[in-house]
């Protein structure tokens, strides 16, 4: 037996999440049987979307109904009892947030090491923040050199890469993101052309002026509030990637649109969409990837906290638009 | 000098339009010179469009300066001195509401008869209404044998239309309209599978019903309260063409979705078109338009009225959805 400590809920939160809702607990674990692994967390995704698992104690997996958090991880192999992995290899997966973890082999992903880039880079660009970005921006936008480009919650991972892709296109790239702080982050160190910031009184002005043109194609991650100012600055036949709309998740009030008939009055094409409907791009758009991260074309963006004592808070500050780029918790080797 | 009347208004209208801001005026206009050819109106297209013209007394034509009245007609020549047109040619064009006029050649097309069908099929499925109709199902929704398709305003000219290329193709077609009676017509008389009342309580529900699965195809000429339950029984990654907001045009309120969260959730794509965007296909739509007249797989829809002094109640009869299909003013030959 191992013994080793994981996050659990301590009960259904009863509104909100707050940090009082999770605990650190020990327990032992058997050691691997054939064909399991014993893995030792190094990086675990903090996501939104698990935002929903923690309040309703459900999920895909079935440990959410006993309120424990199961996420996404880089980790490394601590002892093997299958022969395709060893000690001291790289992995990913998923599964429950805990320092140490037997898991089936079959569940894991070898990760090839990139020179002078972390372990990390694969829950973030090269995970599905990066396929998301990328399907936004090439598959459903089809950016080309040219472009007015916008996207929403630019200072996030999505937001974030899917501006640098559009960058290296050739189009120009203008973000929104929540304050100067954010903003200078966002041309200074994401390379972006302008940012506007979405507390200004006159957002659609400040992205005239930003955009310098009709906006040709647009990358929506936010919701009406972002999405009306664009609107309103949408060129003849502009396109509009729909790929989240976090402002409306909380309730489900309808959405208003100020300026909907530029739909119709500029001839614009909306589309929402999900990552699985690009699974046959994957190949290639990790290819690209990959090879923006070695070139430096995108500069990862990482928000770090340490220690699964730190777990719950820095999920808090996730959702609370604290920090810039992908949130990860950290656990280091012992 | 040749003798005519012809609808003027009286004054620009305080409110809405009312039958008593229309007048039939008797005037004289001059024979036709060289390159000119006089007219007899056969029909006159009476069209939504018209409205904004008719309130603000300003349009394309400079004419509607001085409150004439200016829409798309057919007609037939009386008198030509061009050569490319005889007496007794029908033709079409844009002229005043008036029983003859003196027109510029140039401005004209003749007309082929098509044998058993009015010369008005050029104003209705032969002219923009059935473009409007082939550009939404063809261009933009491309619409297969098995979809799902719904189209609102589906007892008007272009909806009613639409629907019956969509039949054609092979989609399951249901329509939804405002009342039994329209929705009998387009259920017996344009051959759509089934149709909905859109002043029902439920109307998501009946289109669930009527539907029998989701939609994966929608033709959107009404607003949010038709949207709104289509996105409700949408299909995942539905198609939407958006070809008009009747129901948002004399106001700029906010339009607001419950269910816009759908575009998201079921990966849909909503495009708004303009007619224009797709000039490269009227060729092609207008064979296949007229083939289907031919044929009969399109049933002629018109609401006629007859007579000037008709014009600005038929005028306002359309404009608050009394009849069916095209509207049309017919003056016959004295």
């Amino acid at each position: 037996m191992i013994k080793t400590n994981r996050i659990r809920m301590k009960a259904k939160p009863a509104g909100n999440l707050s940090r009082d809702d999770f605990s650190v607990e020990a327990i032992t674990i058997p050691a691997p049987a054939s064909g399991e692994v014993l893995i030792a967390a190094r990086y675990f995704s903090l996501d939104p979307y698990l935002t929903g698992f923690m309040r309703g104690w459900q999920g895909p997996d079935p440990r959410w109904a006993e309120g424990i958090v199961v996420g996404r991880f880089v980790a490394q192999v601590i002892e093997s009892q299958d022969q395709r992995f060893a000690p001291g290899d790289w992995v990913q997966g998923e599964g429950g947030w805990q320092d140490t973890e037997v898991i089936s082999a079959d569940k894991l992903q070898k990760l090839e090491p990139i020179p002078g880039v972390p372990f990390s880079v694969y829950l973030s660009v090269l995970g599905s923040s990066g396929l998301t970005a990328w399907a936004g921006v090439n598959g459903v936008l089809k950016v080309e050199a040219g472009d007015t480009f916008t996207v929403s919650s630019a200072a996030g991972m999505v937001g974030g890469i899917a501006g640098q892709i559009a960058k290296k296109i050739g189009a120009r790239v203008v973000g929104i993101a929540g304050g100067a702080e954010k903003c200078a982050h966002v041309v200074n160190t994401l390379g972006f052309d302008a940012c506007v910031d979405h507390h200004s009184q006159d957002l659609q002005g400040d992205l005239a002026t930003a955009a310098g043109a009709p906006i040709t194609a647009h990358y929506e991650n936010v919701g009406a509030k972002t999405l009306d100012p664009v609107l309103a600055n949408i060129a003849d036949r502009g396109r509009i990637a729909l790929c989240g709309l976090i402002a409306h998740y909380q309730d489900m009030n309808p959405i208003a649109l100020k300026e909907f008939r530029r739909l119709l009055i500029s001839g614009v094409t909306l589309r929402g969409f999900r990552l699985p409907d690009f699974a046959a791009d994957f190949e290639q758009a990790s290819a690209e990837l990959k090879a923006m991260v070695i070139s430096g074309d995108i500069t990862l963006q990482e928000t770090l906290s340490h220690g699964l004592e730190s777990a719950a808070g820095a999920f808090l500050n996730m959702l609370e638009g604290k920090g810039t780029g992908k949130h990860l918790l950290v656990l280091e080797e012992k």
